[in-house]
């Protein structure tokens, strides 16, 4: 699939560096084309970079004027924006990725609207035989508390009988999608007396599990947004571990952007009027077992609060 | 699927009509929660509107200024918006729609960003078994000419084959989602002996001609943009089928920019400059077949053009 | 300024209502088109709407299935929206106004890109004499503790000078603009023997406290997002004052996202990473004055922090 | 007005290049920090870029599959994208420019919504004593024809006479404002007796003809529709002029890209489907003057058509 870019990338990635008087990041430079494998045929790499944390620095300094310059170093600076959310500076940087994913996570991943992308097109060229299944570990059952996740995780029993059955029916829609296709790689019918189904419509009959690629541009701070969501722990986990490669990547690009971010958003939390008002009564020594029923909080907004809060369980009376 | 939806929109269906001193537009409202089908078991609906054809006059009257009132009717600055590409007041207007269609025609339609969408989430809720099989008339063999689109019809006997397989893993795939789901719909187990596989995994199994469904909300410039290239003569038959019920009810809903879309986009066609001089030679009594072979046009861009002007094959000399 | 629209807005206020089948607000069609005056000059008007609460209810079903009907009732489901930041259903809606407004204003407004703008063109029509000047309890001094406020409000006798100073500047600047028109409203020179510069050109000359006005179109989402951060204290007074008008008529079109708007928006508090391990230790007996000056915090979040939990001013030793 | 950044960027200028593996383009690195003066006291400068012509290829590549590689060169698939309005590939660049300009330029420019901005901000600090006054050669009266326009140049006296005015109005607005804010550049009062007003309030007396700047970050596509219309002889002299010089730089980064946008877009054209029927019986020999008034076509419609093709003037009968 797409083998001629993936020659040209290595080509890149062999090609001697040349000179920019461009903002350049050393630690990046390190990653650039390089692939970092996601699942079990997937990946992602950097293809190319605008910008560092210098740049975040940069634009923020017209925005706000000189004084900014004396008064505060650049890691503040940036810690500064981030606290109190002036993003228009994070868009100045720009990252673009080549990943190759399943489909079923290029959906999730497309509604991030304020990227650039340009898919792989089954229209016009031949998907390979490359499908998604879970490692064992991954295997799990729906989520009885949480409407949207996994439990526990199959015995090796039904485990090996659920990838049985997603390896036969993957393995069957490839069968008749080239079948179909019929194409020998070069444009010319395996089977003469058979006719070459259009690529349109041959690729219906293939899963959600098969993998697609894509090269995907975006700026700083709408990754940062699709990073906070899916490197979340209740995204699912196909694409948390594609934000998590990304999240190394951006550390080592713009590293004190990405300080902040995981200091401000990842380990921060959010407090509604009715919590804050449980806070302050707490702070001043309140006991939460005799505050909390009395709000107006849900029970499952009473349990996050605990544990955001390392309040421990509410003691029965 | 999604049932409650379809059990409230029949009661919006059914509910007296309420006084609003909103732009209304009566053609309109008689469409209004309607269930257009297409292809074989997908559909569109009208979920809400809000503005007509006086709201883009009025948003240009701002724009432009008073003079725009003495000098033209509603129609005339309509057209004439259309013409300069003043795309702004077309954005005053916006249409909601609900539609059901499946995933792969989902696809390509989402690569439209401009637009807010609420899809069907097979992570929280199971999928219907309900799949896209062509219409004989449909199935195609890949296009020798255009390397995207479909060429010759397939004969019955192939076509059959054909229904028959795609009929035959879509099946299966649904199957064995319905093994791993393990859910009467109710939430309990169909086998009390095995896992309810987390939904969110389950769903990697189905193929890409499934159903899913989603509201999408969209601007008229923008809605506009997406009939030029999706009712275009080179979008898949698939998603054509949609853009061109959709056409119907922006006809409908404003009638004089509708017009002006078909008669400057729809109808129209773009010359580039090489082209523009073949054409003043060509007005001036040229002939094409000396003309356009000292052109840098390529083969493909001379057979447009002379069939968008009419000027019939080259002569062999 | 903008005549026929004001004459075409009044018709549309005295004009019997229609009936629609769509979804309808009655506290907001009692709203519809009436001027809500804001600053010297300017007003705020709802010219449409689309959606309701239970707009954003349906969509939010759309995406999350039919369990959501079951469990929860439309203000619960909103709540849940609003609190896990899923923030797609609130796009459904979408609310149009008519807004009068200084330029250094619309400056600050328009970066709100996600919005429909058609802005009245001085490059077409002329522009009223009509400019912004501060009430004096608006007239204050640059803050000396925030950088981008105000202080002290001015005392009587300098707020006269001041004022005294931008009305002398901002008729000025219009004699000079009307000189350079020389148009008596009909198209015909004041003084036959002096030019007509070119409206484009004698604009330059006008200030920022001059009036313009626009149409301006937005979904729910994003409104909200602009409200957050225009109806805030830290915002320019002279645009917090629209935000404000703009919220009670949010508030009226869909009463119950905009409480949870309120309750976990605007009246909460976002906490970084350090600050919960501060809070953590509070809640189990710290003090606060023994734990702040531990942690990395600068002293203006340490501020900030004390503030928003109501701990008091540090105790001196 | 920012020496900051003015001087930060002629370190940049001096600094010796590193190396990088990006896609480079040694033409525009040339160009990297260089002020292009624009206007009296503006400039646009690169201040970074991302990608080249062959960045658009291999976005190409990849949604159009391995056939477009042996099928035609760099030049050639470029050209095809153009013309095709396959405008993805494209979004694979960005450009990030420095600029400076009056502020009624700025109004216009910032419709732009695609692009990511960081403007000077008045509210922090303190604009420069800096305006813009037309040179006479661009002095002109209101068109008569073209309602949004410039007409004649007005004759040596009368453009002495409003250049007065124009400079008269700007220097006393700024006496105003210094006086308000009252600012040696050091925070220190001028006059230790007045109070330092508020610069958020004090620059509502400045003139729009005041230079602002800003950082403008633009993927390559929305950048050609940018100058597709500003570049245009229907925008103002005062945007255009930027426009022009942006074109160059763009031509200098991608030169294929920017050759195919020149032939297919700036000087290409579009005809209405009723144009269309016009020109089909023109190149078979037909006579415009009798054709063109039969058509629904209005006389500045049909104008505008004899222009582009070159058909003179209609023959009085």
């Amino acid at each position: 699939m797409a083998d001629a870019n993936v020659t040209e990338l290595e080509e890149l990635l062999a090609a001697p560096p040349v000179p920019t008087r461009r903002p350049t990041v050393p630690a990046l430079e390190e990653q650039l084309y390089k692939v970092h494998p996601v699942l079990d045929h997937g990946f992602v790499r950097v293809v190319d970079y605008m910008g560092d944390d210098a740049a975040i620095v940069q634009a923020a300094r017209v925005s706000y004027g000189k004084g900014t310059k004396s008064a505060r170093n650049d890691r503040g600076l940036i810690r500064y924006l981030m606290r109190h959310r002036h993003t228009t500076p994070f868009e100045m940087c720009e990252l673009k990725l080549h990943v190759k994913l399943p489909i079923f996570v290029a959906r999730q991943w497309i509604r991030h609207r304020t990227a650039n992308v340009n898919e792989y097109s089954a229209r016009y060229s031949i998907l390979d035989r490359e499908f998604y299944l879970p490692h064992p570990d991954q295997l799990a059952v729906q989520s009885s508390t949480n409407r949207q996740g996994r439990g526990e995780v199959l015995d090796a029993t039904t485990s090996a009988r659920v990838l049985d059955l997603l390896r036969r029916d993957a393995t069957q829609a490839y069968d008749t999608y080239s079948e179909l296709i019929n194409d020998d790689g070069e444009g010319n019918a395996v089977d003469a007396e058979a006719p070459q189904v259009a690529r349109e419509l041959a690729r219906m009959n293939l899963s959600l599990n098969y993998y697609t690629q894509w090269y995907w541009k975006i700026d700083l701070h709408n990754l940062l947004h699709f990073l906070s969501l899916r490197a979340d722990a209740h995204a699912q986990y196909e694409i948390r571990v594609y934000a998590d490669i990304i999240g190394e990547l951006t550390k080592a690009w713009v590293p004190h952007a990405y300080e902040a971010f995981d200091d401000y958003r990842v380990g921060g939390a959010h407090f509604s009027r009715a919590e804050l008002d449980v806070l302050r009564a707490l702070v001043k020594g309140g006991d939460p077992d005799e505050l909390l029923p009395k709000t107006g909080l849900s029970l499952r907004e009473r349990k996050a609060f605990r544990e955001v809060l390392a309040l421990g369980k509410p003691k029965r009376s």
